[in-house]
C-alpha cells in the first residue's frame, strides 16, 4: 500500500480526493490536515464518508508528511511553494492541486496570482500533469502540477486540431461554462444559493487566470504564436463544465471526426462521441473523464469543439489521482472506474 | 380599452402574455383560445393568475377574434398563418409571438420549418418587430412578426457594432445559453427536471432555425454578406438567455463602450453596463429588458460583447407588448414597468 | 406622498422591500441607510434596481431618519430597538422587519435572542404585525413588530381551526419547508450553492426562535394553552415557504373547506383553494399571498391544512407593506398588486 | 457469475440498476429488454452507461428471459405480475421493483391500482423485501417484492420506536419529501423543469398508494392497529428522500438515542446519526443507505424521526441489489460500496 498525506482537505477539491482516495485500492491515507479543523473528524464536516473514513483533520506537521510516499495539496494558491522543497528534500513525491507550479514563466505567475514565488527553481523541474500530453514525463516525476479544470476541458478540445495542423491559430476562441464548486467552499455571499441559483453571467472577461496556463500548453502543442480569447461564465450547477470551443479551419477535406477518434483511441479517460453527439456535463458526473464531439457547421468557416468534464474530477481530483497511478506505475485506472451517476 | 384576443396561450409565452396584459391599463382581454383547455379556466392552468384573470379558454372562434383590435398568437410554428389572412381582411391586426412571418427568404423559411407556407403574400408586408431596428415600421404594421429570443439578444449586442463598422463581419461568433423555458410547456423527455437539472449541453451545434433570422437582420443592417457561426447550448434555469458574442475588431482607438452607450441612449428597453460590467441574467428576470457590456480583453484580437435578456419577456411576450404599444401609439412602456424580482 | 427610511437594505428582505417601495405610489423613499456599504449606489448592489431607485446607501443618522413619517428596519435582530425609542420620540412611525419587538414575554424572548433588550417598556406597546389577527390594532399603532416568515404561515392556517374549536390544542404539528433565501444574504458555507443545491435537510429540531412566537399567536388566539411540535426544514429553491400543518379534529360533521372559505372571504391576502387543492409555493412567488387548502385525509385523525407563502413578501417585505399601507389609511393593496411569474 | 436479467430498464430506476450492475462483481447481465427501445444500445439513451455497458436493448422474450438465474422487473405496475409467473415455473428467481407484489390484501392493491391482479395466488408468496425486517424470508425467497421509496424511509424510522412499545400508535404522522425522479422519466408536464424548479407542494393528501404499504408493515410490526397520516410533498431536486415522522411518546425515561442504535447496530445500510443530528439527503445521494436521527422537542408531546434515503438507491435499485445479495447466499455489500458523491 502507497502511503499519501494531504494537505488541506477541507474544500471540495479536498472531499473528492478523499472520496476517491477513500477507496483506492492500493492507498492507504495517513494523514488529512488541516489548521482550521484539527481535531474534528472528517467525516463530521464531509457526511458522504461517514463510516468510509475514520480520520481526524489535524494540525500540519512535516514529520508526519515525511513519512508519506507522495502529498497532494488540495489547499489555496500559494501554499503548496513553501512546503514543497523540504517535502521533496526527504524523497517524498507531491501532486499539487493548486496553481503554484503550472505556469513556467514566473514573471506570468507573479503578475496573475498577486505573490511572489518561494521556490522558482523549483518551477522548471516541475512537471505539468495532463496525461494525454505528458505521459512519459509524469511517469518518473517528483513534483506534479495538476492543471487546472479549464485548462484540462480547453486543451483536450483543441490538441488533435492543433497536432494536425487544422486551424488557424491566430484566433482561437474558448467559451467556457462552470458550475459554481469550481469557486470552492470559501464563506462568499457571490457563490450563494440565493445569489448563483437561476442565473447565468460571464465573470473575468477581461482576464483570467486560466488563460495563461492554455496559452502556455496551446504554444508548446502546436510551437507557433497563437491568440486566444478565454471568456468563463458560471452557470447554475453544482459540477460540471462545458468548453466550446472555435477555430478558423484551414484545411478542407479532412475527416475531422476521424482525426479526433484516431487522435484518443488509446486515452482510458476521453471519449470521442459519434458524429453529430451532444456531450452533457452530467455524462461524466462524478467521473474522471472528458467527452467530446466535433462539429463543422454548415456555412460556418469555424471547427466547433464541445469538451465537456467534471471540474471536481478531470478538471481536479480525478486527475490528480491519474497522475499518481502514473507515478506509481500503478494501473491508470486504478480507483477511477466510477459509474456517473445519472440523473 | 383596447380589445385584445390570445389564441393559443397555453404555454410559457402564453402565461406570460397574459401575465402582462391582464395587468396592462390600457388592454381589455376579450378572448383566449385553446382548442384542448377549452372551458377550463385560465387560473385553473396557471394558479399565479387566480384573482387576476378571471376568463375560460374558448375554443379558437374568427367572428369573436375579429371583434379584437388586435390578436396575439401564441401558438406553435404554422398555426397563424393559416388564420392570419382573415383576420387582417376584418381589420384586425396581428403580432405572432411564432415564426411564421419572421424569414423573408420564403426558401429558407420553408426548409427550417419543413412546410409550406400558407400565405407568403403576406411574409412580405409583414414587419419584423424588433423596436430597437424597425420602430418606425412597426407604428403603421397591420402584421408584426415577434422577434425569436436568440435573434433579439444577439442582434442587440451586435447593432452598435456593425452600425459603426468596427467589426469584419466574415467571422462573427454567437455563443448562447439559454433557460429551459425556452423549450416551451410540452410533455418532453429532454426537458424533464431530472434530464435538464444539474446538466449543461450545447444542441443544435449543426444548424438552428434562429440561425437565418440573426443572418437576415444582421445583413440588413450592414449592408454586407456576413458570416456567423451560432451555438445555442441549455442551461439549467427557468428564465433567461446569455449570448456572448465574439468579432475580430477591425478599427483601432475606438472608445467602444462610449459607441454602446451613444447608440442606446434613447432607448428605455435596453441598458448598457458601466465598462467592465457583466450582465446576470437575473437582473432583468421578469422585465423587459435587454442588458450589455462591451469587453476588449487583454492581446485578443476580438471584441466580446455580453447580451442578456428573460427569454419570455424580451425575448417574447414583453416584446410583444412593447410592439403593441407602439402600434397603438401608447407610451412604450405601458405596462411593462416591472422591476424584476430578486434574489 | 409619505416619507420613508429603510434602515439597514442589503440583505434580501431589504432589496424586497426596495423593490416595493421604490413602485409604491404614496411613497417617497427618503433614505436607505447601511454602514458597509456606506457610499455605494443602491443598484450597484442590486442590479434589479438598475433605472429603478437612484439613491445612494448612507450612514444611518437619526436626524435624517427623524425626517422620515415612517421608518422600516430591515436589520439583523437587535438592531432596530436601539433605534426604535429616539425615533418614535421625534413622532416618526416604525415597522420592525426583525424579531426585536415580536415576543412579548421579555424572558422568552431574551433566552430565544441571547441578549438583553434595549427598550423592554416598548415592547409592550409594540404591535404584532399579522393583519389577519390584528387589523384594527394596527392602523393606530406607532410600532409594529412584523411577523416571522414561518409563524406568518403557520398562524394563518391554524386561525380559522382555532376560532371555530375544531381541534385538539394539545397536539398540533407544523412540519414547515422554507427556501434558502430565508437564511439571508450573509457570507456562509451553509448556505452556499454547493451545499443547499440537490439537498434538503430538517434543521433546529430541537427548538426554533420561531416557535415561542407561534405559540404566542396560538394561545391568544385560543384562549387556551397548546402543545406545538414545530420542525423547520430547508428546501433547495431560492423563495417560498410550504406549512404543513396536522391537527387532530375534535368535531365531526363540519364542512372545513366553508369554514375557511368563510373566516378569509374578506382578506384580499389569503386565498382558500377549492376543495381537494394543493397550492404551490411558486404561485405565490413574488406576491404578497398566502394561499391555503384544507383537507381531511381518509381514515386520518387528523385535519391537514397546505399553507403557502413567498418567505420575502407575506412572510417579510410584502406584509411590512401591508401593515404601511393599514397604518397610513391607504388602500391595502396599495403597491401590493403583483401577479406572480410563472414559471 | 450469476447471470441476470432486467426488464424495462428504460426509466430511472432501470438506469440506475443498470448502474450497480454493471459493476457489480458477482453478476453478468444476461439481457436487458424494452419493447420501445428495442434495438437502441442502452448506453444511447442513458450516456453515463458509455464504456461500462454494451448492450442493445431487446424485445421481451420468455425464453431469453428464463436462461437467467434471476430477473428484475423495474417496469410499471401491473406488468411483472403477468410474466412472472412462467419465470417462477421455469425456476428463475425474481425482484419486483414495481407494486405487483407489495400488498398482501388484494382488495386494496386492487382499490388502489385501478386494476385486476393476473396472479393473485402469487402474492401470498412473495416476501416483502425489507431486509431489516425479512432478511430470513428473502434468503429462500423466490418472488422478493422491493419495497416503494416512501414505505422504506417511513418503517425504518418507526421500526425501533415501535419494536420497544415507545409510541402510541394511534397518531402516527409521516411527513415526506421526495426529489423529483420519484416521479419517473416520462414526458409529462407536471414533472418538467420548468414546473419543478423553484416550486414546493404537497400532492395526493387524500390518499397515496404508499400508505396501504406502510400501514401493513407498521401494524406487522407492532401486531396493533394504528392510525397513520401520510402527506408526501414534491421538492426540487433530482434524488433524495427525507420523511419526516412525529409520534406521541407513551414511556418517559427511555434513552431513545441508544434505542435506535442498538436497534441499528447490525444493520449495514441504516446509520443511526450521533444525538441532535439532522441527515442531509446529499449524504446518502447515490449510495445505499438510510440515515436516521431521532429527537425529542423540548415541550413536545411527540418523539421526532429524521429519515433519509436516496429515492433511486435504498428506494429503490440500491435495496433490490441488496435483496439480490441476501437472496444468492453473498455478502450483503457486494456491488454496493458506493461513497456518496459530495457535493
Amino acid at each position: 500500500m502507497i502511503k499519501v498525506g494531504i494537505v488541506g482537505a477541507t474544500g471540495y477539491t479536498g472531499v473528492e480526493l478523499l472520496r476517491l482516495l477513500a477507496a483506492h485500492p492500493e492507498v492507504n491515507i495517513q494523514v488529512v490536515t488541516s489548521r482550521s479543523e484539527a481535531g474534528t473528524a472528517v467525516a463530521d464536516l464531509f457526511p458522504n464518508l461517514r463510516g468510509h473514513l475514520d480520520l481526524n483533520y489535524s494540525t500540519p506537521d512535516t514529520g508526519t508528511l515525511c513519512a508519506c510516499d507522495l502529498v497532494f495539496f488540495a489547499t489555496p494558491n500559494g501554499i503548496a511553494m513553501k512546503l514543497v522543497p523540504e517535502l521533496l528534500e526527504a524523497g517524498v513525491r507531491v501532486i499539487d492541486l493548486a496553481a503554484d507550479f503550472r505556469l513556467k514563466d514566473l514573471k506570468e505567475w507573479e503578475k496573475w496570482y498577486a505573490m511572489e514565488h518561494a521556490c522558482p527553481e523549483l518551477v522548471a523541474t516541475a512537471v505539468y500533469g495532463l496525461p494525454e500530453m505528458n505521459r512519459e514525463a509524469i511517469k518518473s516525476a517528483r513534483l506534479v502540477a495538476n492543471p487546472g479544470c479549464y485548462p484540462t476541458a480547453v486543451q483536450l478540445g483543441f490538441l488533435p486540431l492543433i497536432k494536425n495542423d487544422l486551424i488557424d491559430m491566430s484566433n482561437l476562441i474558448a467559451d467556457a461554462k462552470s458550475g459554481v464548486s469550481g469557486a470552492g467552499r470559501k464563506a462568499n455571499v457571490a457563490t450563494l444559493f440565493c445569489e448563483a441559483q437561476e442565473n447565468f453571467k460571464a465573470y473575468a472577461v477581461s482576464g483570467h487566470r486560466h488563460l495563461p496556463e492554455i496559452s502556455q500548453g496551446l504554444i508548446a502543442a502546436s510551437g507557433k504564436d497563437i491568440n486566444l480569447t478565454f471568456v468563463p461564465h458560471l452557470t447554475p450547477m453544482i459540477r460540471g463544465m462545458h468548453a466550446t470551443l472555435y477555430a478558423p479551419l484551414i484545411k478542407k477535406n479532412v475527416d475531422i471526426q476521424a482525426v479526433f477518434e484516431d487522435y484518443y483511441k488509446d486515452e482510458c479517460f476521453v471519449d470521442v462521441l459519434p458524429a453529430g453527439g451532444h456531450p452533457e456535463t452530467r455524462s461524466v458526473s462524478g467521473a474522471n473523464m472528458c467527452r467530446l464531439a466535433v462539429h463543422q457547421p454548415e456555412d460556418s468557416r469555424n471547427v466547433v469543439v464541445l469538451s465537456v468534464i467534471d471540474n471536481l474530477m478531470k478538471g481536479a481530483a480525478g486527475q490528480a489521482v491519474q497522475n499518481f497511478n502514473i507515478m506509481f506505475g500503478l494501473e491508470e485506472t486504478a480507483g477511477l472506474v466510477h459509474i456517473p451517476v445519472l440523473p
